[in-house]
C-alpha cells in the first residue's frame, strides 16, 4: 500500500487543498514523504454529514453487526503488517517493540469492544412492568436503554499513533456505542494515521455500512479542530493531548447553540507517595523501579510519574542515591516530535530555576536529534506548597521528589494537588494506617489508585479508570480507556407503554438478546 | 413549628441582611410572613465550607446509615403534617390533592433512593483479577466503584415545591451519592422550603452526621445563585427552571477554574403525534384527554404537550372540535406566581399574533388572580416550519396543533424540533409502520418516548429517563427523575494491586456487601 497523502471522506480519498503537512522522523528531523495538504471547513462539512447520513442506519445496526465491525477493523490493521510499525517508527521515533506492543493493544481493544457489546451491560436495561391496578393511578410499563449520542470528533494522540489515535480507544468506543466517527489526525503522524484510516475505510465497506461511518482529515493549525467541533451534526468530541488543547476544545463546544460534551485527557503529574516503613525496608529497589517507570517511553505518558512524596529520612537519602545513579546511567531516548521535544527542555529548564529546586541528576545524551534527557530534582515540600508552578507537567521523563517533615506535610502536599489520574502508594503492613488516612484524600483527587505498582502500563479490562478530576480531565464522570469508555457516547430513552413488536429487541419482553436487566429493582 | 425566616447553615439557623423575599398567595396576591432576608456571599462561603468539611465524613458513611437517614428525612417530611400542605398551598396556588401527591411522591422518593443504594447497583462494581502469569505482562488486580463527586448545589423549582425542591429529586439523588447538599430556595415558596429544610436539618442531627451535609440559603435576585455555582468547594450543580436560568448557571460552571457539570431541566414542548389510524378511529376521545393533560396543574409541568402534529383529515377536525370544546369548558387555575402568570400572558399573545396561527379556542377565567386560562392555537405544518418562535415554551395550558398535508411533512415537523424531554405517538396496530419511521426520528430528539398515554406524569422508578437532547436540558446522558439519577453525582475510581483490608467494602474480595459485580467481564 502506497502512502497518497489523500484524506479519506467516507469511501473517497480527496486530496486537500491547504497548507501541507510532513511528517518529520524526530530522530533526524528528515522530512518524510507524502505532503499532506489541509483539508477545507468544507471538507470538514462534506465529512459531518456523510456521518450524519450514516447515524440512524449505523446505529440502528444490530449489535453482532458493529461487532463484527469492530473486529473487522482489527484484522484489516493487522493486515497492513510492517509497513505500519515501519512507518510508525519513522514518525514517531518509538521502538519497534513498543510499537508492536500498541498494535496489539489497539486490535485487542477493538476486540475487547466487540466483546463488550455483544455483552450487553452498556446498555443498562432497566424495566419497570406495567401496574395496572396500583393505587391511586396505575403504572404504566417503563423500559430504559442506552442509544448512540451522535457522530463523534475523536483528536489523534502524539504519543499513542496507534492506541489513542486513528482506531484507537476513542473512535473503538464511539464505534461500539453506535456513533460514526470523524478523525483530525496527528500532524506528528499522517502516514501512520492514512494507513490506519484506510484499514477503517476498507472495513466500512466489507461490512456493508453507509460510508460516513468513519471519515479522516488532515490539517495544519487549528481550523479544522475547531470547524470539527462547532459543526451541528458532532455531538461529542474525544481528545488526548495538553491542557491549553483540551480547555481550548471545551470552550468551543459549550460556545455552541448546542454544547455538546468534550472528553480530553489533558496533563497528569501521578503523585507517588512512599510510606515509611516500605521506605525504610527497600529504598534502593524503590528507587530503581521508579527510574525504570520515570523513563519508560522517553517519558511520555500521561501517566508518567512525575512527583515523587517522601518524608525525610535516611532511608529517602538512600532512595534518592539510588534513583541518582539510575538517572545518571539512564539512555536518552528520541522524543515524539522536535516540538515535544522543545516543550520538554523548556519545561525543565523553568523547573530548575525555581527558587530551592535543586537538580538531583541527568541522565545520558545520545547524538540523535530530539533526545529526551532524564531530569530527576527534589525540592522541601514547603517550597513546593509555595509554587504553584512546580505542579506543572514536563512531558518526558523528569520528576520531583517532594521531601517532607513528617506525614502531616505529606497530606498537605497532596491536598494541595489538582486533579490527576493516577496516585501510587508504596506501603507495607506497618505503613496501613498512613495508608488510610492518605486514601480518603486521594480519592478525591485521582482516578486510580494504585499500590506498590507503577502508574505507567494502562491495563484495558472493565475496571480500568483512565479518567479524573480536573485538569487532568475535562470530565471526571468518565474514563477513556477500558470498556466504561464507550459510555461516554451514550445516553438513556425510556419506552413508555410500547407494544412489544414496536420495542427495539433489547428492551422486548422476551429478553432475546439474553442481556441482563434490572426488572423491578431486581437483577435478572 | 413557627417559621422564622432564618437560613439554615448547618445546625445554625441565620437571619440574612440582604433585601428580603416574601411568598405571595398567588390566588390574592397577598404578601405572606415572615420575611427572607437574603444571604450574603459570606452565608455562601459558609455553607459551602461546611458542606466540603462534611464530604469525605459523609461520603465514608455505609450506604446503610445513608440509607436511614433518607427515610429519617421522609419521615421528619410527613411529620411536619397538615402546616406544610397549607403553606405550600398559600405559596403555589396548588391544590390540597396536588400537594398532597406531591408529597407523597418527595417522601416516596427520598425512600426509592434509600432502596437503591442499599441494592448497590449505583457502584457499578467492577472487578478484573490479577493474572500473575500473563505474558508478556502480568495483570494486576483492578477493581472500580464509583464515588461521590462533591459537595452539590440544588436550585429549588417552582412547579414542584417539594418533589423538586429542598428534598426534591436533586436532593434526594446527591444525598443517596453521598454528595452533601447546599440548598438555594425557590423564591417563590420559602415558607415551605423553611420547613423542609428545618426537616432535613433535623435528621443530620438525628442521624449524627456532620452539620455540613445540608444548608439552606435564600436571596432575592441572581448573586446567591452564582456565588453558589461559583464555588470552589461545589463540585456539580441541578437546577430545573428556565432556560435563560439554565445556561446561566452553565456558563458560570463553564468559565470557574475547575468546570463543574450543572444538570439543568429547562424547557420542553412535548410533541404529540396522532398517527392516522388512531386518530380517524379515536377523534373525539382524543381531543378530550388531551385537553385533561393539557389542563393538568394549569400546565404548569416540564412534560405539558405544548404541540399536536396531525395529518389534515376529517378525523383531525372532530378532534380539533372535541379539544375546542374541551378547553372553552376549562375552569382557569391559579398560576405558581405573578411572575409566571405574566410571562404566560405574553408567551400565548405573542403566539396569537404570529402570522397564520390561528387560535382555536380560549379557556373559561374566574376572578381570582393569576389565572391561566387555557389556549388552544393551530397552524400549517408549512408556517410552523418557517418560524422558529413557534417552538417557544408556553409555560402554562396552552398548546399548538400542527396540521400536515401528510406523514413525509410531520417527519418533517419533527425533524426540526429542538431536543424535548418526552414525545408521544398514539397509534394503534394500522399506524405500525408511521410509528416505526417516526421512531427513528424521535429517539434522536427526546429522552422518554410514549404510546397511546400522555407525557403529564413522571413516574419515578429506575427505567424512567427524564432528560433529554439539549436545550430540554443541558446534559442528554442522564436523568432528573428515577433511581438513574443518582450517576450525575457519582464518578468511577479504580483500586489497582490493593491489598483486600485496604479495599472499601463494596469491592473487596469476598464481597461483604452481596453486590452485583461485574467479574472478569461476567455478571456475578
Amino acid at each position: 500500500m502506497n502512502l497518497s497523502g489523500e484524506m479519506l471522506i467516507g469511501q473517497n480519498n480527496v486530496k486537500g487543498i491547504n497548507q501541507a503537512i510532513y511528517a518529520i522522523n524526530p530522530a533526524n528531523n528528515q522530512t518524510l514523504d507524502p505532503a499532506y495538504l489541509g483539508g477545507t471547513q468544507e471538507h470538514v462539512n462534506q465529512a459531518c454529514t456523510l456521518a450524519w447520513q450514516a447515524f440512524d442506519i449505523y446505529r440502528n445496526k444490530s449489535v453482532e453487526e458493529r461487532a463484527i465491525f469492530l473486529e473487522t477493523i482489527a484484522e484489516n490493521i493487522e493486515n497492513i503488517g510492517d509497513l505500519l510499525i515501519q512507518r510508525a517508527m519513522d514518525e514517531s521515533g518509538l521502538t519497534r517493540a513498543r510499537l508492536e506492543g500498541e498494535r496489539g493493544r489497539t486490535c485487542g481493544q477493538l476486540r475487547l469492544f466487540a466483546k463488550t457489546i455483544r455483552a450487553g451491560e452498556w446498555l443498562d436495561i432497566r424495566v419497570d412492568e406495567a401496574l395496572p391496578n396500583r393505587q391511586p393511578v396505575p403504572r404504566f410499563d417503563l423500559r430504559q436503554q442506552h442509544i448512540a449520542l451522535g457522530p463523534v470528533a475523536v483528536f489523534g494522540a502524539s504519543n499513542f499513533p496507534l492506541a489513542f489515535s486513528v482506531a484507537g480507544g476513542d473512535t473503538a468506543s464511539a464505534l461500539a456505542a453506535g456513533c460514526p466517527v470523524v478523525v483530525k489526525a496527528h500532524s506528528a503522524h499522517p502516514g501512520t494515521s492514512e494507513l490506519v484510516g484506510k484499514a477503517i475505510q476498507q472495513a466500512v465497506k466489507q461490512c456493508n455500512l453507509p460510508e460516513g461511518v468513519f471519515s479522516l482529515l488532515y490539517g495544519a493549525g487549528n481550523i479544522i479542530g475547531s470547524t470539527l467541533v462547532e459543526h451541528p451534526y458532532i455531538k461529542a468530541v474525544g481528545f488526548t493531548g495538553s491542557r491549553n488543547g483540551g480547555t481550548a476544545l471545551m470552550k468551543i463546544a459549550q460556545n455552541r447553540s448546542e454544547p455538546i460534551p468534550v472528553y480530553a485527557e489533558m496533563s497528569s503529574i501521578n503523585p507517588v507517595v512512599l510510606l515509611p516503613s516500605m521506605l525504610e525496608n527497600n529504598p534502593d529497589t524503590l528507587g530503581q523501579a521508579f527510574v525504570h517507570s520515570l523513563t519508560q517511553g522517553a517519558g511520555q505518558f500521561c501517566t508518567n510519574p512525575g512527583l515523587v512524596i517522601a518524608i525525610k529520612s535516611p532511608a529517602l537519602d538512600i532512595f534518592k542515591k539510588s534513583a541518582t545513579e539510575a538517572v545518571q546511567q539512564s539512555m536518552s531516548q528520541t522524543m515524539l516530535t522536535p516540538g515535544i521535544f522543545q516543550a520538554f527542555l523548556k519545561s525543565v529548564n523553568t523547573i530548575e530555576q525555581q527558587n530551592k529546586v535543586s537538580l538531583l541528576a541527568k541522565g545520558l545524551v545520545s547524538p540523535d536529534q530530539n533526545q529526551c534527557q532524564t531530569h530527576l530534582f527534589s525540592v522541601d515540600a514547603i517550597d513546593f506548597l509555595n509554587n504553584e508552578l512546580l505542579q506543572s507537567e514536563m512531558f518526558g521523563s523528569a520528576s520531583i521528589i517532594i521531601e517532607c517533615k513528617n506525614m502531616d506535610e505529606a497530606k498537605l502536599v497532596i491536598e494541595q494537588l489538582e486533579g490527576q489520574l493516577t496516585a501510587t502508594l508504596h506501603m507495607d503492613q506497618n505503613d496501613m494506617e498512613d495508608a488510610q488516612r492518605l486514601l480518603a484524600v486521594l480519592e478525591r483527587k485521582v482516578g486510580r489508585i494504585l499500590i506498590n505498582s507503577w502508574p505507567t502500563g494502562v491495563e484495558v479490562c472493565d475496571a480500568m479508570v483512565h479518567g479524573g478530576p480536573y485538569p487532568s480531565t475535562s470530565d471526571a464522570r468518565t474514563t477513556s480507556v477500558g470498556t466504561a469508555a464507550i459510555f461516554r457516547f451514550l445516553r438513556p430513552v425510556c419506552y413508555q407503554n410500547f407494544p412489544d413488536d414496536l420495542l427495539p429487541d433489547a428492551i422486548k419482553q422476551s429478553n432475546p438478546l439474553k442481556l441482563s436487566r434490572l426488572i423491578n429493582g431486581e437483577r435478572e
